[in-house]
């Protein structure tokens, strides 16, 4: 089959892998539906994160076409979703929602899902069937939900978003984005999207965002105070992951507010004293997807919800190399991936 | 009047201060039924905060003998417990429960209550009538509520502690001390103190603990994994504030587990990777006490909670030198002062 391979930062290909086959006795092969590029792709592919001839891709959607014989939850035939941290959904930890700390995990970068087939660790645990064979027009959304939509989703939980709240989003690429979704969702009043490109204010706008904040840094948390009375907003989703992010999004919230963040964190330090004082909630971390995947599915599978949206460039697999290229230019928002 | 002076680290003198007069409308003056010295006050005694002939103290109780123009929640002869932090108890972010960051805040360590009388600013906002005059034996337990046990209480809160949970205690100071009896209270059901003096182990246990783990850093940590299968606590207080105080807290949770933070950080640099992968909330600061204190003057008056068992010390306000020297050297937990 074919399957992208990283090489080196900057250095991505497509080649030729062996098909994966069932290795445990809980494991499901899926044939992808489609697949695609991760904002988190872009760590190693900028040079932040070490690869060595490593395949890629941690999101993934699919028609299961073999199983395990400890496998009950899913059969040959049935269309899938699943997370990037494969879980058994049943230790303690991913029974208190947090499958993606699972005392079993399995993180699905290991496995690679850029590609025509991926091997799914603890299946019964990991996947969630759709209620039938979705129609094509809701394979993006569907893939979205295996990862930024759920990791935007657990932002806004985590950030504790509500009826009556509001939110400030720190960042706007895919996850940023879909915090927006989800935060509309669970009832916003007010939903401040950080971003100084056109078109992704544009989306920002039709996910719910119902104020545009241009400024970064100091300027940007001076307008988000502005907006808010002075206090800073009750809820901050943080979806980079840098030094400038994580401070713009704690200084954004205010004292005994909350801020989810799932950016993944960077050469980020946290001094004691501004944490103490702030006085917010900090949680973050990486986000528990499949917590989520049975709502979500049922979202997108009823068209209350069109996540897929972020898609905004379109690529046949062969071409994941120029896919890359577009993300790490910031000439696509999100890339997906369509199978041979 | 008489009152405590810190003139530089380790020179604390008692003093002849002006009584304090009404300055604001908004004020009350207060005659101390007793004062103490806090763990907090040990940082700049120590040489970690500055200090330039410093008023010290921040924990009172006592009789309002005069009141300001503006003032109505509280008259002359009432017995009174206040926060370290006065609020106007009427802003947004009071009424969302954080006084201790109210927009109007005055830190009382500004005003020095180690002293016969204190002015209270924001009075209306900031003290809470006890329901008559307290039996004396109530009067440690009612200071303690002004601090300690308010902000014990708030570390068990923030950590979520509740039925059916594991807390883990670090530090064994009087706010650690009380943050196990807020655990108790709280219903949690089971309580591990990390405490090396035997002294306070007794108390811990008088107070609720369940376990005792006299290990520290990373086998401190290796046993309280041992005693939540493998997985750590679901709640932690922190009660010390220093990098591995910290460090010990967060990596004493579980995955999801929260841990509540009130040792004054000093410092302290958490690593945003660590944090990201730990998955746990963090909530700290200084503690709302104001939001506490109706409930935990109820229960004192009831005779429900006996908080005041922390101060193993007691002295006339005239030594609070040998009190702050009893402290540092760890010969007290705490130390009452009694007035002239």
């Amino acid at each position: 089959m074919r399957g992208v391979i990283m090489h080196a930062a900057g250095d991505v290909r497509v080649e030729d892998r062996d098909a994966p086959i069932i290795q445990e006795p809980t494991d499901a092969i899926i044939r992808l539906a489609a697949s695609c590029i991760c904002g988190s792709d872009l760590w190693p592919y900028r040079g932040s994160d070490e690869v060595d001839a490593t395949p890629m891709g941690h999101e993934y959607v699919g028609v299961v076409t073999e199983i395990g014989d400890a496998v009950e939850n899913v059969k040959v035939g049935d269309f899938v979703v699943g997370s990037f941290m494969a879980s058994d959904n049943t230790c303690e930890i991913c029974q208190a929602g947090y499958q993606s700390r699972c005392v079993h995990v399995v993180p699905m970068g290991r496995v690679g899902t850029q590609a025509e087939f991926a091997r799914i660790p603890l299946a019964d645990g990991t996947l969630v069937a759709t209620p039938g064979q979705p129609d094509d027009d809701l394979i993006p959304s569907l893939l979205a939900a295996s990862d930024v939509l759920g990791t935007g989703w657990f932002a806004a939980v985590a950030a504790e978003v509500g009826p009556g709240k509001t939110v400030a989003v720190v960042g706007d690429g895919a996850v940023g984005l879909l915090g927006i979704l989800a935060a509309k969702q669970l009832g916003a009043e007010r939903i401040i999207a950080m971003s100084r490109h056109a078109d992704r204010q544009e989306l920002a706008r039709r996910f719910g965002a119902t104020d545009i904040v241009e400024e970064r840094g100091d300027e940007g948390i001076a307008r988000v105070k502005e907006l808010t009375g002075g206090l800073g907003a009750h809820s901050v989703i943080e979806a980079v992951g840098t030094q400038q992010s994580m401070e713009q999004a704690i200084r954004s919230t205010r004292a005994g507010g909350h801020v989810g963040f799932v950016g993944v964190s960077h050469d980020v330090t946290l001094e004691g004293q501004e944490l103490f004082r702030s006085a917010v909630h900090l949680h973050g971390g990486p986000a528990p997807v499949r917590r989520f995947l049975p709502e979500l599915i049922q979202l997108i599978w009823d068209r209350e919800i069109d996540p897929g949206a972020v898609f905004d460039l379109t690529l046949p697999l062969e071409e994941a190399a120029e896919g890359y290229r577009a993300m790490d230019e910031r000439r696509a928002t999100k890339v997906l991936l369509t199978m041979p």
